[in-house]
């Protein structure tokens, strides 16, 4: 039973970081690229202990495929195959000849270690379906790395080359088919799902091979937020709204804190002074490491937003609370340590930590998935950070030695007038969001059609939908998942008459 | 007035020479892989003398596009460019702000050096449409081939693994939104519009960039003949079907004659005899070779048993011809006369020289292109030749060092079960085939959905309909064109509503 407990809380903590990439990776600074920020430490504190004695529950089976290297290439060294590590749970299942479904899980940005186990709704709903589920792992993370571990295949520019999103999804069709044929399940729809950047893969593959997903449950899939579909501040304004929804003064704390922070660092030992206030773990060298700081808690804040504590209620606590007449700083303080526990010292570099998501992410980044993510001058309660192309083209450069396709992503995938183009085609994606998720601003919000629906909550965060269902989950949460669950089901229904009707020749 | 019409002569030769290669690139001979054919000699003889002298209209203007190399990779060879050809009609184009179509034609398997004329149904109803035309070239064909010749491209491993369809189609993405920048063009829909391997690029296009072209012509496509999904006889079947309909004893003399050919070439001094009685002009060194230029001269006529001369009526119009109580053979020779006409001599490996066109397609299908073309022992009027999958593989690694994938064209682009998976997704497609073509046994002859139509005739042959118009088009075939254009029409009439419902909020 406390194992019980430990592996849920694992999961738990496992799951945040594995959601937090999506959002701090992407965080603009100035002059910087965007960049992955590794989970607030307090957070992972138990995680090292757990890790070591975490394994899966024995219904869940671990396999690795054979995995072409280079799908859409045919030189020598495109023959080159890697291990693709992926998860099966057949406890549910229908069986073979009964054309059960199968829900599959695609992996993101980082190792699918605990997903099975975080990613609840395919465990939640498999019984209703009798599914047969699959977790599958991105190539690059995890165990699913081609080239050593993930420092190795960086490094090499050859190597890192084949590193992307379109054959990321194509290793999940090739895999797809393979698990088909290995449980001689031809005729069972397939459902993809994912979050956040999964959830972008999971629309793009309903998109670009609906010969082998049915149906596709893309949450908080940020799919606008490429070129200048979506203003460049849609993310923190979004985050400026949660916490002035919360409350109006301490969102007029965190507005004024920034130039007050500025001011005393740029005085004669300001910085010492700060890093003495913020108690932080290493010497502060600048303002901006503070601000960073200052930002990322209040973003991720806003972007797990959940139920039953709400964090932004929870940093708001703090900085509302401080004892009457307290200075601003000591209000932001105050914040910190009612977000991230009273500890000795505060790492501000936390977020930064050259984790293997933070890497690979950072790749993506600087190849194809950019994301002008920024703000204007007041256009938010934070200070001024615009996205600028150039720059962050330059970084790439210097870093990699080669320039991002900025507009690569819209080129494959689409993204523009997005309701002209697919209101006439396509069919079976679900745009699930939750508005109080910043990147809910890049998300599909309206349906597009009867069969490409939006589906979101007012008060949800970021990929809510599809985490574990808790008996503390508010009503909305629990009425967003069974909504979802019957628009699947009549997919699924749609196609067994489908199915039926070509059987007997009456398809119309 | 006489230049036009030598014009128009090489037009028509040269299409002729385009289209035939995509049937005779892969028929099948027993223990060989698929290869491309070159046209016959006597059809191309007054090509080289109009070829130094051909030129386009000057409506037709020439650019490159400096082409990405690879659109799937971010290594650093993968940033190389490449110059790729396209042709821009503007003359008949309602301009800019007009919203007016873009055709574009997708060009397949060889040079698009005269398909401005010989692809007329571009031409033809662009007064209609006032429609933009574009004519964009295959990478490695004609004027756009990354490294040099067709030969230097072909020959390191490491420069021909960049050549292949995905890469083809994402060009052509990429070419099209650069049109439709440098034209001011961003509400024209584009049509994309394409024969045999083009037809094939053509649906995939609307597959898979349905948020670049409004919809797809897919002329004589034979989207079916990957896997097992149409039975290995089925081009042939139809070549058989052709030559019975129009004489059976022309079809029991063709029959018959196989085993003939090969009784006498066992005899001492056979092939001396056959090569006399051919007039061959190189001694024959197998009855293989005979045979082989007979298969081609059958299955060419079929394929393009085209009015006004249909070519199937030609060849046995010389078979049963010949004075009666002609030996068989003298009736087969009778067929290649009335075919070829009358030479000196015959040149049995005219459908095996090393074009550009039989060199490149013969690397596709040895990469990806891997169509099952063969037949059995008496499912068709010819010798048995069935299609050995590992033979063909052997046959490629004794090439090109690397092993075909047959499954990926139906990985990539799906196949299997196509009314099951399109019903209900996508839109836009038409698929026109002629059934006297023998590839329109692969090609979709049913409609899948009111918006993807299958529209065929019963006389008609390969990619007859997108063809210039010419005043002895019969009533069916010009009919067809009419069906296609309206279904293409109305698709457009359907997008500017919706964009009109967009602008004022209106959208459904």
């Amino acid at each position: 039973m406390k194992m019980k407990n430990k592996l849920f809380l694992f999961q738990w903590l496992r799951l945040l970081l594995l959601l937090i990439f999506s959002r701090t990776s992407i965080s603009v600074k100035p002059h910087k690229i965007p960049r992955l920020t590794p989970l607030l430490e307090n957070i992972l504190k138990d995680s090292n202990t757990l890790s070591s004695s975490f394994t899966l529950p024995k219904e869940f089976e671990t396999y690795y495929y054979t995995q072409t290297l280079d799908h859409f290439n045919y030189g020598p060294k495109s023959y080159s195959t890697f291990k693709q590590r992926y998860i099966i749970n057949s406890k549910y299942w229908g069986g073979s000849n009964s054309s059960s479904p199968i829900f599959a899980y695609l992996g993101a940005e980082s190792s699918i270690d605990s997903d099975p186990l975080g990613i609840g709704f395919l465990t939640d709903f498999a019984p209703r379906f009798k599914s047969l589920l699959v977790y599958m792992e991105h190539r690059y993370y995890g165990k699913s790395i081609p080239f050593g571990t993930m420092e190795e295949a960086l490094k090499d520019e050859d190597r890192r080359g084949y590193f992307n999103s379109a054959q990321a999804i194509a290793d999940y069709a090739e895999l797809l088919l393979h698990v088909k044929q290995k449980y001689s399940a031809q005729n069972s729809p397939i459902i993809v799902i994912g979050g956040s950047y999964g959830g972008m893969l999971a629309s793009w593959f309903r998109m670009k091979y609906p010969h082998i997903a049915l149906g596709a449950l893309a949450s908080s899939a940020p799919i606008l937020y490429f070129d200048d579909i979506t203003p460049q501040n849609g993310y923190y304004s979004i985050v400026t709204k949660d916490f002035k929804e919360v409350s109006k003064t301490c969102y007029r704390t965190i507005r004024k804190s920034w130039s007050i922070i500025d001011k005393i660092a740029s005085r004669k030992n300001g910085l010492s002074y700060l890093s003495r206030k913020f108690k932080t773990c290493s010497h502060l060298n600048s303002s901006s490491e503070l601000k960073d700081y200052l930002d990322s808690i209040y973003a991720t804040a806003a972007q797990y937003n959940k139920p039953p504590t709400y964090p932004v209620t929870v940093v708001c606590g703090g900085i509302d609370g401080a004892h009457k007449g307290s200075h601003v700083l000591d209000r932001i303080y105050a914040g910190i340590v009612a977000s991230q526990g009273n500890l000795s010292c505060y790492n501000t570099n936390v977020y930064n930590q050259p984790s293997e998501t933070n890497m690979g992410w950072r790749w993506q980044t600087c190849s194809e998935m950019v994301m002008p993510i920024g703000r204007g001058k007041n256009d938010t309660m934070f200070y001024s950070a615009p996205f600028n192309l150039d720059e962050f083209i330059d970084d790439c450069k210097s870093n990699y030695g080669v320039s991002p396709r900025p507009h690569w992503i819209t080129t494959y995938y689409g993204g523009h007038d997005i309701k002209l183009i697919l209101h006439r085609f396509a069919s079976n994606i679900i745009f699930s969001n939750g508005l109080r998720d910043p990147y809910s601003s890049a998300g599909v919000l309206q349906d597009i059609s009867h069969s490409l629906r939006a589906v979101h909550t007012r008060n949800g965060s970021h990929c809510l939908d599809i985490l574990t269902s808790k008996p503390t989950d508010p009503e909305w949460l629990t009425m967003q998942r069974k909504t979802e669950v019957e628009i699947i089901e009549g997919w699924i229904t749609k196609y067994y008459a489908d199915l039926n009707a070509l059987k007997y020749g009456k398809m119309p």
